[in-house]
C-alpha cells in the first residue's frame, strides 16, 4: 500500500471533475439509445443474481467515478426491462425524451426545494405557468386554470392524484371535519369495475373503508354505467349513507375503456359528489382536436389528472393534477409550522405548493414539462401522438385479418387488446415466448374472465417497422400453437 | 416564412443531437458551480415577475434547443434561491454531489418503472441492497435488514413514509380491519410538540383526526418526556382509546432536539404501539460512531426513516424508510390486479416495492445513492459529517462569545439555534437584512414562544471561511441594531 502522509481535505467531485464525467455518463447514455434494440427488452436475470454480483457492504474508501460508470454495464444492464427500447409494448409507454432528460438534469443541478414559492420562486412559478399552458392545449375547463378558481400541480403519479382528490372531497363532504375528528359517517365512493387500483388504495389510505367503494358496471366497451352508477347512489343515500366520491376513467389500464364524463359528471351534480376524472395514459391524446371527444363533459369535473410520464415525452415523474377549486384542497392539505412561515406566503399572493400534495419537499419538475413542450412544440407532440394512434389502428387491423386471433375490443387510442382463439393457456404460452425472445415485451390483463394480450403502443421510438416486425413474431409463434 | 415542403417525420432528439445537448447542459451546471456564489443566495424576485417573461400560450412549432437553454439563464437563474450555495444556511441542507447528479442522469436515461420486480430486475434489486448497506454503515437494528424480517425502501420524502407508518400502524391496530372498514374505533397518536408537522398531515389523511393526535410535553432540551407519554397513554387507555401510534424524533426541524429513543421505546413496547423514528436531517450522523448515541433504542422502532437527501449527499428525492416486519407494511398497501400479475410476484422470491408505499410507478432512484456511497466511500462521507458538526459548534462558540447573542440551546450537530438579545422585531430585522444582502440565507422558528435564528449547516460545500463571512456578517448587521 502506497503511504498517504497528506490526509484528505476534500472527497466532493469538483466542478472540472463533474464536466468530465458528465460528458462521460451523456456519452454512455446517447450510446445506449444507439444500440438499445440490440438487448433482449425484458430483462433475462433470475431473482437474486443482479444482488450476487454486488460487494456485501459499501465501500469504505472511496471508489473512481469510472470504475462506478463501468459497472453500470457490467452489472446493472443486464438486469434492465428496456422501458425505452421502440419493441416496448408492456404495461403502458413512460416515455422519455432527449429534452426531458436534460430539462431533469438541470433540476438535478440546481438541486432547490419548491415546497414554498419563497424556496426558489421560479420552480413554483414555471410550474404554474406551464400546467396553464397545458389547459389551453388540451382544451381542459376554464376553471382549472390558475387565473381562475383552480390550478394544476405535478405530483408524482396519478396514484397520489386519485389521493388528493379523494381526501379534499371527503373534507368536502365533511364541512372540514374528518381532517380533525376522523372519518365518522359512513362516506361511500364510486368507480367502475375497470378502474385503476390506486383508486382503491387511495379509498385504503384516507381510513374509509374499501367496502365503502362501489364498483359500478360497465358496459361490453368496458366503460362505466351512468344510469347504474345513479342507481347506486341513490340507494346510498336511501340508506342514510353519504355518497362523495366518483372517479371515472379516460382510457382504463386494462383494455383502454372511455367511460362516458358527461353523463357520469350530470349524475354528481345531481347527487352533489366530487367528481374525479383520471386519465393517467389517454389525457394526451386532447392535445389533437379530433381526439377530445374522450373528454367531453370533463368540465363537469373537480379534479383531473393526466400524466406527461406515460405518453408525453416526459421522464417519470410528472402526474399533472388539476382541481377547480384550490381552496378546498389547500385548506385540506395545509399544515402550516412556525418554521416554514414567511412574508411571500403570508401576503397571500404566492401558491405554495407544499399544500397541494402529500410530501413537503418537491424537486423542479416543471423544468423537463417546459423543455418538451417547447422542444416539440404543440404540433411536435401532436405529430407523434397521431402516429401512435395510427399504429395502433393498423395492428388492430392486422389482428382482424388473421382468423387465429380476435380482438378483444376496437381500439379507442393505442392500447390494442387481443387474443388468440384458443384457450388462456395458449396464449399465456404465446406471450411467454414472445417475451422470453426478447424480441418485444407485452403484457395480459383479464377482460370478460379471460386472459387477453395487450399491445400498448406509446414508445417515444416505435415506429412502423417495429410495429411489423413484432406482428410477424406473434404470428410465427401463434404458428407452434394453433 | 421559408416554404416547408417535406413535412417533417420526427420531432424527437436523435442520440447524437442528444450527445451534443447533453454536454452544453453539463458544461452549464459545471459553470453554475463555480459561479454560484456570485448570485445572491435568496432569489430577489416579486412574485408575478418569472411568469410575466413566459409567453402566454405553449409554442406551435418546435423551439432549438439552444433558445431553451439560453432560458435557463435569462429567466430561470434570477428566480432560484440557490440551495446549492455554500453560503445557504436556512430551512435544512438539502446537499447535492457530482456522483448523485450523475447516477440520477442515468436514471432518466434508463427511463425504467420499478413498480415490480420484475419490470426491471436491477431497479428493485439495487435498492434492496443499498439499503442493506446502509443498516451495516448506520449501525441499524438487524431486522431491519432484507435477510431479515424487515427491510428498506426509498420513499420520495419523510413525509410519505410517516404516511406509511401510521397506515401500517392503524392497520396492525385493528387487525387488518381498517382498510376494508373504515377508521371505526378510537385510535390515538403521540409525538412531542417539537415534531415534524407531517405527522399531524399523516394523521389527517389516515382519516384518523388531528383531535387524537397527542403532543408530549419536551425538556429544556426540547426532547419528548418519556415520563409524559406513559402518562398520556396509560390516561387513553383508562378511557377506552385505544393508542396506537408513536412517533419518536431524531433531530426536530426547529431546533434539532433528540428524543430519547430508549425509554420511548419502552414505553411503546409496554403498550404495544407502533414506534416510528423520524430521523430526516440527523440520522446521516449515524455514520459517525461517536454520533450514534442520539439513535440509542433504535432496537425498539418498528419503523425509521432518514433522509439522504437532506444531509448525504444524495440529490431529492430519496427517503430511505426501514420497517421492522415488512409484511405488515405489504399487507397494508398491497393491491393487486390482473395486469400487474406475474410469474416471479407470484414465486414469492421477490420484492415488488409498489406494495411498500403509495404511487405505484417509481424511477430508479437507487442508482445515485450507490454512486454517492462508492464515490464518497463510507470514509469520505464520514469525514464531511463530522466537518459540518465541527463548524456548527465552532459557530455556537463564536455566538457564546459575544454578548450581544445567545445560543438558544446547546447544539447536537450541525444546527445551532440562537438570537440577538433583544425583541423578537430586531432579531426580524437581523434575519431580514442578512437575507436581502444575498450574503447569506437563514430561516427562523420559534422556541418558548419566541423568535430564533436557524443556522444549519450542511450544503455540500460548506467551508470554515464561509461561516467565519456568514458570522462576521451577522455580527456587523447586529451593530445596528443593538
Amino acid at each position: 500500500m502506497a503511504s498517504n502522509p497528506q490526509p484528505k481535505s476534500s472527497f466532493h467531485m469538483s466542478p472540472e471533475e463533474f464536466r468530465k464525467q458528465g460528458h462521460a455518463v451523456i456519452d454512455w447514455i446517447a450510446d445506449y439509445y444507439r444500440r438499445i434494440e440490440s438487448f433482449p427488452v425484458m430483462s433475462r436475470v433470475q431473482p437474486g443474481q443482479i444482488r450476487a454480483s454486488l460487494p456485501k457492504e459499501a465501500p469504505v474508501q472511496p471508489e473512481s467515478f469510472e470504475n462506478i460508470l463501468a459497472d453500470i454495464e457490467k452489472i446493472i444492464l443486464p438486469g434492465i426491462t428496456h422501458w425505452q427500447s421502440p419493441n416496448f409494448f408492456a404495461y403502458f409507454p413512460s416515455n422519455a425524451s432527449g429534452p426531458a432528460t436534460l430539462g431533469d438534469l438541470l433540476s438535478s443541478g440546481f438541486g432547490v426545494q419548491g415546497m414554498l414559492w419563497a424556496t426558489s420562486p421560479a420552480c413554483t412559478e414555471l410550474e404554474t405557468h406551464v400546467l396553464d399552458w397545458l389547459v389551453t392545449a388540451l382544451a381542459l375547463p376554464e376553471r382549472f386554470r390558475s387565473s381562475s378558481t383552480g390550478g394544476g400541480v405535478i405530483q408524482d403519479t396519478a396514484s397520489s392524484s386519485a389521493l388528493c382528490a379523494v381526501l379534499a372531497a371527503r373534507e368536502r363532504a365533511t364541512n372540514f371535519e374528518s381532517n380533525r375528528t376522523g372519518v365518522g359517517e359512513k362516506l361511500i365512493a364510486y368507480t367502475s369495475g375497470q378502474a385503476h387500483s390506486s383508486i382503491e388504495k387511495a379509498i385504503k389510505i384516507a381510513g374509509l373503508g374499501s367496502n365503502n367503494l362501489r364498483l359500478i358496471e360497465v358496459d361490453e366497451s368496458f366503460a362505466m354505467r351512468p344510469d347504474m352508477l345513479a342507481e347506486a347512489l341513490q340507494l346510498d343515500r336511501a340508506r342514510g349513507f353519504t355518497p362523495f366520491f366518483v372517479c371515472g376513467t379516460v382510457g382504463t389500464t386494462s383494455s383502454n375503456g372511455m367511460d362516458p364524463l358527461q353523463e357520469i359528471g350530470r349524475v354528481c351534480r345531481e347527487f352533489n359528489v366530487w367528481f374525479h376524472v383520471d386519465a393517467a395514459m389517454s389525457g394526451t391524446a386532447a392535445i389533437c382536436p379530433e381526439f377530445r371527444r374522450f373528454q367531453d363533459g370533463i368540465e363537469y369535473a373537480d379534479s383531473y389528472c393526466f400524466n406527461p410520464h406515460k405518453w408525453m415525452f416526459t421522464n417519470f415523474d410528472c402526474d399533472c393534477f388539476y382541481v377547480a377549486d384550490r381552496k378546498v384542497l389547500i385548506e385540506t392539505l395545509s399544515v402550516v409550522p412556525e418554521y416554514l412561515r414567511n412574508k411571500a406566503t403570508e401576503s397571500g399572493a404566492v401558491i405554495d405548493y407544499r399544500d397541494w400534495h402529500v410530501p413537503l419537499g418537491r424537486r423542479f419538475r416543471a423544468l423537463k414539462l417546459w423543455f418538451v413542450l417547447r422542444y416539440y412544440g404543440i404540433e411536435g407532440v401532436q405529430f407523434h401522438v397521431r402516429e401512435h394512434v395510427r399504429l395502433a389502428q393498423d395492428f388492430a387491423s392486422w389482428v382482424r385479418g388473421d382468423k387465429r386471433f380476435a380482438l378483444v375490443v376496437p381500439p379507442p387510442l393505442n392500447l390494442v387488446c387481443f387474443r388468440l382463439n384458443a384457450g388462456d393457456e395458449a396464449n399465456q404460452q404465446l406471450m411467454d415466448a414472445l417475451n422470453r425472445s426478447g424480441d418485444l415485451y407485452l403484457t395480459h390483463t383479464k377482460l370478460n374472465g379471460r386472459m387477453v394480450l395487450r399491445m400498448s403502443i406509446g414508445q417515444t421510438n416505435t415506429a412502423e417497422h417495429h410495429l411489423e416486425k413484432a406482428w410477424k413474431r406473434i404470428q410465427e409463434e401463434a404458428s407452434g400453437l394453433v
